[in-house]
């Protein structure tokens, strides 16, 4: 099925323990459709200025991402941002951000993607998920993600999504923000009271959780990673490769959405393995099922 | 085969979020008894004073725990801890503590004990822990715990005690301190350098991980908790979930060490229920297997 993905893409400058990445590409639609390209074709839907650096199509040369959703906007300017990671590389500081083209309104989702099935809508202001999501006609599975300022400040936008989609991807500190409940199985099943049917939590190092509207659930450790260089895009990969594989599969019944969560895990796994996004684009399919297996040997008894 | 605790036994008195419970029995030698007789018989070795106001023997009635190694030291006063948990859960505060017995000689390890071939060497001085092991006359497995403090100040005394044993079962952030070393699988790695065979580091809410020298690997999420009444003793009561699974089943082949970490992640989910050894008590053999069963069934994909 067709899988179209919604979100950002940046100018990024990473400082991680391990050393400094400049303006490099970053952003969540980058990192969602290069995890998810491993599985099948991504529709591509983002925005930047004339200042965009990056060569796209050469990025994604050899991999099915259509970038007929890649607005250039000339009288505007990329997204920019610079952030620091400290020693535990889960923690992260925001040293410099520009929203610039992210502050106005959204690209429009062109007509030939309208028909997609699979729809992700990463992390922006939710009347921005609002606008996009009116622009698919008739969707199968839709997830979205968030973050701490729209829970924050546009609260009823947010809760009006949630109402939308099916599936919502979200920090396990937001989840617990959002349900206003500290305990995460409880702030879990509390996010299920406000409309999706099912909620995937992210805790970075620690991995993640899901459950649905009939209390299945399922729990996943991190791939066990002996050196993590950046963490960026680590969530935005999770949610690429989780969703690359359920359009892929075309159906999300729970065992898939199971094994989407350990595919979401591998890909997030490469794309900490090196800055910007050159662990994920250095794996090939050989090695993310190796992972997987790796992953379910791990964790099997 | 014989199981045999060395431990503590102490009067706590902890504040939780979900209320306090004050001079209540605790320490980690009842804890880890308590969890280990789900699965066989358990040598309890452990001191208190004469102002120690628990019967134990009713505490296990019922139970196949041998309290013959339990010394009442009539001139001194038996270990006081009182402690808070803040709105997280995995972070405590200690309010105050009494040493008291626990700062002088070990206990004797009674004859009929020490052919015990299962051992678990509870936290305690490196120096105590040697004096006890010197004890057991042909143990087959050895696992102890530590923590910051003798990390910091008995270091010499760990090291060696590290070359002495098979297991050592710690928590996380005693894991990064005993290796130097941030990234928790280097950190895993760097102590089987030292010593032991296998290596068990606790995470609390996010569960555990096990390596052994030859690479193996185990990744397993703690059981999912809607509520965590009282986190005293969920690091001991693994150690005796997992101990005494293997004990009992005479093996420690990588796949019953396996088995071993996932029952000890129940027996843990136990003791957190609810306050003291109240959640421990109160579950059967039976509520034991179902969880097991139910936590392969969140972790398998």
């Amino acid at each position: 099925m067709s899988l179209l993905v919604t979100g950002s893409i940046g100018i990024d400058t990473v400082r991680t323990p391990h050393g400094v990445s400049e303006n490099c590409l970053g952003g969540s639609a980058i990192y969602f459709s290069m995890a998810a390209s491993f599985f099948g074709p991504v529709r591509l839907v983002a925005v930047v200025g004339p200042d965009c650096p990056f060569e796209l199509a050469k990025v994604f040369a050899g991999r099915d991402v259509d970038l007929t959703g890649l607005e250039v906007r000339t009288a505007s300017k990329t997204f920019r941002w610079a952030g620091t990671y400290h020693e535990n590389m889960d923690d992260r500081t925001t040293d410099h951000m520009e929203l610039n083209v992210l502050a106005e309104s959204p690209p429009p989702v062109p007509e030939s993607f309208q028909d997609s099935t699979f729809v992700f809508l990463a992390n922006t202001a939710p009347d921005l998920q609002h606008q996009l999501l009116d622009q698919i006609e008739d969707p199968v599975f839709v997830a979205a993600d968030t973050m701490n300022c729209w829970i924050q400040e546009h609260l009823g936008g947010l809760k009006a999504l949630l109402q939308r989609i099916d599936c919502l991807v979200i920090n396990e500190d937001e989840a617990r923000k959002l349900a206003g409940e500290q305990n995460l199985i409880r702030a879990a099943k509390s996010i299920l009271s406000m409309g999706p049917d099912i909620v995937v939590v992210k805790k970075g190092e620690s991995g993640s959780l899901m459950y649905n509207r009939d209390e299945e659930g399922f729990i996943l450790p991190a791939y066990p990673a002996a050196e993590v260089k950046d963490p960026t895009g680590a969530g935005d990969s999770f949610a690429g490769g989780f969703m690359g594989y359920l359009a892929q599969s075309q159906s999300t019944d729970f065992d898939r959405l199971k094994t989407a969560i350990a595919y979401g895990t591998v890909t997030a796994s490469f794309a900490i393995d090196d800055f910007s996004l050159h662990g994920l684009a250095s794996a090939d399919r050989d090695q993310i099922n190796d992972r997987f297996e790796s992953l379910r040997e791990l964790t099997t008894f």
